[in-house]
């Protein structure tokens, strides 16, 4: 069993996977590990993976053939669906068992597939299969939170090529989700606004950090980019879960998020990159009024990692705005 | 001028370098960049440098050949040492003026030369041209927080293969420090003492994850380390700021120094790594009572960048403990 471990100052929480060996040449961390030269993402492949929990397929039976997107529990995950959470004290600190959910979405039968080419309608469906999830997983009350990421390229932590997005269920809330509802909180506050819809409103006016926009989304550079060329996709209607996403604007979000990454993947040549999803906490409700979710699109430009993650102060070479017009200057329809 | 922007939902500190074009091929960030095959860092090359401001060197004289740890500015700085703050805001973000001091220790005259395979007493000569520095860079008032960094190899993102360290005066406190001194203050409102005094206590009581200790200082995996062997250094007696560092304790702080980084390049076989020096800020005399400095070592040895970055939630594959064990047994003698 894993355990979850709170830093005793920063309150951060880290799974600590306390049944893996420490010989460094056991650190490409092995989040999926694939399975003797086979690739368990692809077609024929379904009993190398456990049985799925969701998939989007025609008239075919489960952990077959014939799907369009699936949806697996991680082979080797960091958190176990099983047990109680044995919440404890060790003198100062504080930690628990490693409950919780680890599960892989599967974004296309083809191994080479890669998401910045694939056709909107599958980016939807990819999509679907978050929401759908994110839904079910919500219904577990020993989660309070449901992270969903994904990781393109080597360089950005993928340790399997074929297409995939991970989903973690914690039975904390990150620190870094902890942090953006505070400040969301201290701005509603303050002025009875929400923080990302006033961002959203002063972008659409100033518009040289706006990358894409339809009825439902806007992609744009935030204005304190960490990274070059990281862009952030929000719904400009103001809703704090992914989760109440509707129907008619699933197909809106799959439209924006293609066009922005072809832009982006166009402009910086097939960069790895890592998108996570931020949403509400679980048994939150008052995030609803202050909070907003959206999607944070890091490309892996640069190597700055370690001093970055010791002082949490950044150095992003390449302004936002010289990214978003680059960005919107890409033709590649 | 480069610029610092605010985050305005997490109030982190960003600086863009807004002069610096944002081609793709650019983002190997050339903090320092080679002058076309000559290392500027190497005796005889003093003048591809600015200036030096510091030096431990013989009976030569400045910009020549004779020294064993030189500072100098760095010649393409973040942060710019003339002018104003220019504090300002744009709608509902703010902004300053990329104002502050970058400069660069170089730790030898070799140009091979690794810290590791350093004598302590020329980590030793190392540590006090920080402490120097640092104690000179308070005595400007603009200056919130003295950021003292090293990457060693290239995945660490050192740009210059020659040993180096950073030094970033800052005009704000980044946000890492802001919330270690959060937490710290937290912790003493409510016990009247120093968590770090209480980590240290409780860590050489449990011994598990101790690495190597003398009079003065403590190596330890700290409980909740976000990377395999992430590693802390810390003084034993409760002090604030690693500018009141003692003359006598300087040379058991470069043998401590010397014996972990042995026993980390030993281990992993020559990883990759960063370390940050965390003090307290400038200007801040409260923190004297519950800030304690000490020095944090990331071997770099995972690629779970982005993911990490963006939710601040962390997966380490090697426990402390077992990290802890495995650095002990390491003959390096």
């Amino acid at each position: 069993m894993h355990e979850i471990r709170r830093d005793p100052i920063l309150g951060r929480w880290v799974i600590i996977a306390t049944d893996r060996s420490n010989r460094p040449s056991d650190f490409a961390i092995n989040r999926e590990q694939p399975v003797g030269g086979v690739c368990p993402f692809c077609y024929g492949s379904e009993s190398h993976t456990p049985p799925e929990v969701f998939a989007i397929r025609g008239a075919t039976r489960a952990d077959a053939p014939g799907w369009q997107v699936r949806v697996v529990p991680n082979k080797y995950p960091a958190l176990r669906i099983e047990g109680d959470m044995g919440r404890r004290a060790v003198g100062i600190y504080d930690m628990m068992n490693a409950i919780g959910a680890h599960e892989v979405v599967i974004e296309s039968p083809e191994h080479d597939a890669q998401m910045a080419d694939m056709s909107a309608e599958q980016i939807t469906r990819i999509l679907d299969a978050y929401l759908q999830r994110m839904i079910d997983l919500t219904n577990d009350a020993r989660f309070r939170y449901i992270l969903i990421f994904k990781n393109q390229g080597a360089d950005a932590g993928a340790t399997l090529e074929h297409a995939h997005t991970q989903i973690i269920a914690t039975p904390v809330v990150p620190k870094r989700v902890a942090e953006e509802l505070e400040g969301a909180q201290r701005h509603f506050a303050q002025r009875e606004r929400c923080v990302f819809c006033d961002i959203i409103q002063q972008e659409l006016e100033a518009r040289t950090r706006v990358v894409e926009e339809n009825e439902a989304f806007v992609a744009l550079e935030p204005f304190a980019a960490r990274f070059p060329y990281e862009t952030w996709i929000l719904p400009r209607r103001h809703v704090a879960r992914f989760e109440r996403l509707q129907r008619e604007d699933l197909r809106r979000l799959g439209n924006i998020l293609r066009d922005t990454l072809r832009r982006i993947d166009t402009a910086l040549e097939h960069p790895p990159f890592n998108y996570v999803l931020h949403t509400a906490p679980n048994q939150n409700g008052e995030a609803d009024a202050y909070y907003h979710w959206h999607l944070e699109i890091m490309p892996k430009l640069t190597k700055i990692a370690g001093f970055e993650w010791g002082s949490g102060f950044y150095i992003n070479p390449t302004s936002p705005e010289a990214a978003a017009e680059h960005l919107r200057s890409m033709e590649w329809r």
